[in-house]
């Protein structure tokens, strides 16, 4: 995985549960925050106004791996990577850390599919805007 | 208060934190649960169509103090009232109890305005209808 | 795969996002919701005392593939089944349904590995007791 | 209220809900970081070794005013005073701006009561040491 853009965050004590560690659930909204700042560094979003039309990238696959746990105030960083464009689909790789620690803490993927919003809110899948795909490209 | 509405939950792993309690502000989930409960039993919803109108019921304003803490499978039961249905309007009570205990371990509070929903999402505030008003008021 | 516990929860306001339907990390609360129900239907718990130990079972892998979306007060069911009982870990799947309609409309996979809880709620790996084993075991 | 502390998140798609805003339990879990963050600048934290001791900062009491809504993507401001330093207890006034612009969106305040936590994870509260209230006290 060639990793290709990173962020940081800092766990949250609302992050934790009983068991004294990062609850699992929370890994997913943190790969989530990521895709969406890695995708904002690349002039996009996850929800846009796109050449005149409404395009979204819900989420239809989502998968995590725990190999160590993550604790209040303990610093994450999080690498992204393009794993894969598709017609209609992208995926992204997700590596956690912790506070300079050399060992992957979590590893995990999105994929999202690229729709068309109507009216209503109602959504289609549509085959990715060649000019978005050319931006998630370069950084594959 | 005259309490005239119950619900009970159950508290999830999820809900606690790492000092192995229910995080407190996982109570403003529970209680927003418990009203949009206690408005279903009304046939009345947070977000709804009502007389050829979309109407929505956004918070203005919430509290909760908090006297005993909640655990993992501890069942909570929600006691909601109706404080007070203004022109535009409402405010409920919480109470909150575990496992059958005679203590309240919270109390709480969230305040409500109607407001019409139009194009776009974009809300104004409103008179509550007096249907909704009538709805309201045989429970207070 | 032969689902054996089934449970039921209504979607909450705070479940859902901007995009009108259930925030993609909300079904892995509910799955642990499941597990942990499923599990106490069984006399078991994610974190117990059992046999004079402490016991719990960190979750080591979580996946969810979405096929349709849920909303607000929808009625979601979710089907529990044990699909792999190891030397240390158990798998779970999950099947959600919504509104006794027929598609499925999510599907997922949690693994948890039994661990022993020492001091400092330090934990390590350990083999899943016998007794804890032959109760799973009865629903597969 | 003489705000002394500030710190900025962006608003994640997760923090939103169907109305297209940030949901309204999310300003808490925002203010706990913010205190987290404030009490972090000091040296301390919600809960820490501390002369020997182990002592935590639960909650007894939480509350927001909400005035304008924040949407996906926004740059919160969070301002953070201490509003009272108690006997056992202290009080924290946040003002939210979003985007640079001048109006407040959402006024809160928490009180957390200063505790020794025991074995088992058993807490009694105890006066604030001398200590940390210089600390706190430096910033009133």
């Amino acid at each position: 995985m060639s990793a290709v853009f990173r962020t940081a965050r800092r766990v949250e004590f609302g992050d934790t549960d009983m068991a004294g560690i990062v609850h699992f659930a929370r890994f997913f909204a943190f790969m989530e925050a990521a895709e969406c700042e890695f995708l904002r560094s690349l002039g996009l979003s996850v929800v846009m106004d796109w050449e005149g039309e409404r395009v979204s990238f819900p989420r239809v696959s989502a998968s995590c791996d725990y190999l160590r746990p993550a604790r209040f105030e303990d610093v994450l960083t999080i690498a992204v990577s393009v794993r894969k464009v598709g017609e209609k689909s992208v995926s992204y790789g997700f590596e956690f850390f912790k506070n300079d620690e050399p060992d992957v803490i979590a590893r995990g993927q999105l994929t999202a599919v690229c729709c068309r919003v109507g009216a209503d809110r109602a959504i289609e899948s549509r085959r990715i805007p060649d000019s978005i795909r050319a931006r998630l490209g370069e950084v594959r």
